[in-house]
């Protein structure tokens, strides 16, 4: 896949063309994974102004800090054949893009602009009401094109090749971060460009879902939770989660590790065109409430992915969006015996006409080592 | 130094007292250096809502999403004896703010807050003024304790370790990203936690100061600047810039490089309690305006530099400020000869009673390799 590809120009009119169906005037992006998907620019969120201006109608044009000049004009951005304007180390950005839109009803934020730019923004345009630009970009983030299916598929597999490696890093005495150590060189080997997360949960810590190493070292006898991803150069995110234990685990465990695995692939084999994003949630929560241990499964069951690892559409309950062709997301249940263990399995979905396609393929049982 | 030296557990204390004196009802602070230099909690930047509430007066308290109540306990965050308010998947976390904040009129936001979590908060308290937390917190966090000045000796001997091995990546035939990827695990090697950036500019490249790397080979009798840094596992931030050649770089590019070393020995040698930052600035920018350069030097001198690499106190014309000791900031003036070539020189400062010392101590001239 070209850069061209994955961030093809005709976004630009898409985002201008969203932007006026919506009722905003325009759109606000600065550094961030919005920014990144309108234009292929991944310029350095930084305290001086970056801003891509995509005004409903008009011209397109990005203010940016005179000395970045040379590195946004070499960057994808410049396919986009808009104005870049300079601004110098004494001027004020925000008066002027105030000054450009004149009196703008409503402005679309990238979701992630940094409040030090977004008060700026509202003290230089005092009557203008600003939103999210996340509620104009979802529709077009959420629908991937199968150039970026390609490239989440292409994560996939590098992130698969990385839990394959993962029992030889599990030697006994080693603590979780040093077993962490090795799986992020094995992410960036794997051509990775980054590494975003690597939890290496072991006994009571598998419990704890966002829990990243610790020096704990692991014990024989302990289920084993590791849940990694990373960042491919061209954007795109892996995230998947599988289960290890050094020896036999627990009885216990054993019991609802197989209730996790049956719920894990009713909520992938739930996934079809049409359905609501929470009913995905509910098959998963279904089979483990069942078993009796709903109060164990303490988080939503997925969550999109795409140039961001957590991006919509999430699948929780409350969300009643409908599945289509080209969503990406995470179907990630747990159950969590609190102070004790816990087990997570998760898989990258695609969305297809005929239903969910994983992206991740490693076994999905436990591994013992 | 411990995470205590570093961040004190005292640090709450004064946010309070500085929120009261700045006339605000309570500093939001979500994840982020905020966040981080009030409570020593490395949260990661997620979508959920983490957020510490510290109130001008009473006790403050955390949000946190429930999944990760346990990561939270088990960070330096669980030191300041304060509540943990977990919220499950299905609530509101802003509203939930909101109604214990009751009519708060005026709130600091941290000043990386995502637009996704300031414009809730802005819809929760639709009364309530929001401003930047920088403006209270930023008179903490420019006056480094003798911890955060140890802490940013460290960081500074680290890169100054990575400076020194850059001769032997400077192969003929090899391109800037090579040289890059070797810099970059330098730069981990040498005890840093995370790379925040590579640049490597060879001839043209090299009059663009935020390039970073690019597929160019570097040629023989080329300049090329070498900007580099990262942040240690404490959280604090290196940043230093070094010239190389591979062979003797072109005639003119020795008469201005002495002329920079000329303005950044001015500029370091100005540095001492109670001048002003812009005073700093136009000590580099007269000696290289006087040289015939003037138009060429088109950045500020400088940034603050501690938990982010760029924060106040900036070395910029119109900042009054005056310094004082335990401010840290970098002191680099730079010549461009747009599509030619360029240098910058960059050391770490740190104001002291008796005047400036530098943190980075390799050589300033240029390395012929």
């Amino acid at each position: 896949m070209t850069s061209e590809d994955l961030y093809p120009v005709s976004r630009l009119a898409a985002a201008q063309e969203a932007t006026a169906k919506a009722g905003l005037d325009a759109l606000l992006l600065t550094p961030g994974p919005d920014l990144r998907y309108v234009s292929g620019y991944e310029a350095l969120p930084l305290e001086r102004l970056t801003c891509l201006v995509v005004p409903a109608s008009g011209e397109a044009y990005m203010m940016v800090p005179r000395l970045e000049l040379a590195a946004a004009q070499a960057s994808p951005a410049s396919r986009l054949g808009v104005e870049f304007v300079p601004w110098g180390e004494t001027d004020d950005p925000y008066a002027a893009v105030a000054a450009r839109l004149g009196g703008a009803a409503k402005v679309g934020l990238a979701d992630r602009m940094w409040a030090m730019a977004s008060l700026r923004f509202r003290d230089a345009m005092p009557g203008t009401e600003q939103v999210l630009a996340g509620t104009v970009l979802r529709e077009l983030r959420m629908r991937k094109s199968p150039a970026e299916v390609a490239a989440l598929r292409e994560a996939g597999a590098a992130i698969d090749a990385v839990h394959r490696q993962v029992p030889g890093f599990l030697r006994p005495g080693r603590t979780e971060r040093e077993v962490g150590r090795d799986i992020a060189e094995a992410i960036l080997s794997a051509g990775h460009h980054s590494v975003d997360f690597v939890i290496v949960g072991s006994g009571p810590n598998a419990a704890s879902p966002h829990h990243e190493v610790s020096d704990r070292v692991i014990q024989a006898g302990e289920p084993i939770v590791v849940d990694i991803g990373g960042q491919l150069h061209n954007g795109y995110c892996s995230d998947s989660t599988r289960n290890y234990c050094i020896g036999e685990p627990p009885a216990e465990y054993t019991r609802y590790f197989e209730v996790l695995r049956r719920a894990q692939d009713a909520a992938c084999a739930a996934v079809r065109p049409g359905v609501s994003c929470e009913s995905i949630d509910a098959a998963a929560r279904e089979v483990i409430a069942e078993a009796g241990y709903g109060e164990h499964f303490i988080h939503r069951t997925g969550h999109g992915i795409g140039i961001e690892t957590h991006e919509e559409p999430y699948i929780v309950a409350g969300n009643d969006e409908p599945m289509e062709p080209g969503f990406a997301f995470s179907v990630e249940p747990g159950i969590y015996l609190a102070g004790r263990h816990g087990a997570r399995i998760e898989d990258i979905l695609v969305c297809t006409d005929g239903g969910g396609e994983r992206l991740n393929n490693t076994t999905r049982d436990l591994v013992v080592v």
